[in-house]
C-alpha cells in the first residue's frame, strides 16, 4: 500500500488531496481539502509572506497526520500571463518545500497526462475529470475544484506507477512526465 | 543595531546578502554569498525540488548562523515572459518560506527603489548599483553580480528604515514599495 499526496497549487487556494493505492493499482480515498491561503487576511491581501507561510504550515500538518510515501503536483504548463506565472510559482515553490522538508519524493505531471490517467483521453475537460475523480473513489456530491484536482494528480501518480511496476520499470520514476 | 539579510532570488543562483545598520542609518558588511541551486546537479538540471531544497536548507543555515532581524527582497517587476516568470516565483516562493519558518518579517522593495537608494536615482544602470554596493560597505575587489544585488537590497532596506525613523513613523512598514 502507498500513500499519495497530491497538490494543485494556487496563489489564493491550494488543493489537497490523499489517497491510498494497492498493489493492483486499486485507489482508495483518504483525505482532501482546499487550503484557503486568504483566510482571515482580508485585511492585508497583499501579504504574501503570510498566505506563503499558511501555506508551508498548512501542508506540513497535513503530510504529519496523514504521512504520505509520494507527492504528486500539477505540472503548470502555460501560464496566462507573467504576473500569474509569478504568483502560481510562489505558491508551488512553498508547496515542493513543505514536502521535500519531510524527504517526500516529489513527480509532476502535466495537465494531458492527468485527463489521460482519469478520462482516458488528452482532451478531456475539467468536468470530466472531476466526475471521474468522484466515481473512482466512491465520493458523493460535488467536490470542491481545487481538492478534487489535487485528487487527480494523485490518482495519476497512482496509475503512472502501477503500469511502471507492471512493465517492470524498476528504476525510480523521473521527476516530470508531459 | 538592526541585522538585514537581503535576498536577490534566482532559478539558478540566490543571491545572499547581509549587513548590519546603526540607529544613525550606518550600514556594515556582514556576509555575503551567492547560493548556488545548480552545483552537483549537473545531470538532472531538471529536479526542481532538489534545487528548491538547496535553497530552502542553504538560507535557513544562513539565517541559523547570521541570525538577522528582518529581510528584505527584490520585487519581481515585470518577468521577460511566464515561463521565466514561474521558475522565479518557485524560487522567491522557496526564499521566503525560509525565513518566515523563522519568524522574520520580510519587505520587499522594486528595482528602482533599490537604484534610488543607492545611486540617487531610479534610472541608474546595474553596474552603478554594484559600484556604490562596494563604495559604501567598503569591500574592495568585483563583487559577484547576485551578492552585490542582494547587499543592495538589504541596503535599500536599512535606508527606508532610517528615514521613517527619523520621519517619526512608528507603524511597521509595509511589505512593499515600489
Amino acid at each position: 500500500m502507498t500513500r499519495i499526496l497530491g497538490i494543485d497549487p494556487g496563489s489564493q487556494r491550494t488543493g489537497v488531496g490523499i489517497i491510498d493505492v494497492d498493489a493492483t493499482g486499486r485507489v482508495k480515498h483518504v483525505f482532501h481539502a482546499p487550503l484557503n491561503l486568504m483566510a482571515g487576511v482580508a485585511a492585508c491581501k497583499g501579504d504574501l509572506p503570510q498566505r506563503l507561510r499558511r501555506l508551508l504550515d498548512g501542508l506540513r500538518a497535513i503530510v504529519e497526520e496523514h504521512r504520505p510515501d509520494e507527492v504528486a503536483i500539477e505540472q503548470v504548463f502555460m501560464a496566462k500571463n507573467a504576473d500569474s506565472a509569478l504568483k502560481l510559482g510562489q505558491a508551488r515553490g512553498a508547496a515542493i518545500c513543505a514536502v521535500v522538508m519531510h524527504d517526500l519524493p516529489v513527480h509532476e505531471y502535466g495537465a494531458r497526462q492527468v485527463k489521460l490517467a482519469l478520462v482516458g483521453k488528452g482532451a478531456a475537460d475539467k468536468a470530466q475529470v472531476q466526475h471521474m475523480v468522484g466515481a473512482m473513489l466512491g465520493l458523493t456530491g460535488r467536490l470542491q475544484a481545487d481538492a478534487a484536482d489535487a485528487l487527480a494528480i494523485a490518482i495519476t501518480h497512482a496509475h503512472v506507477s502501477a503500469s511502471a511496476r507492471r512493465l517492470g520499470i524498476d528504476e525510480r520514476l523521473a521527476w516530470s512526465r508531459k
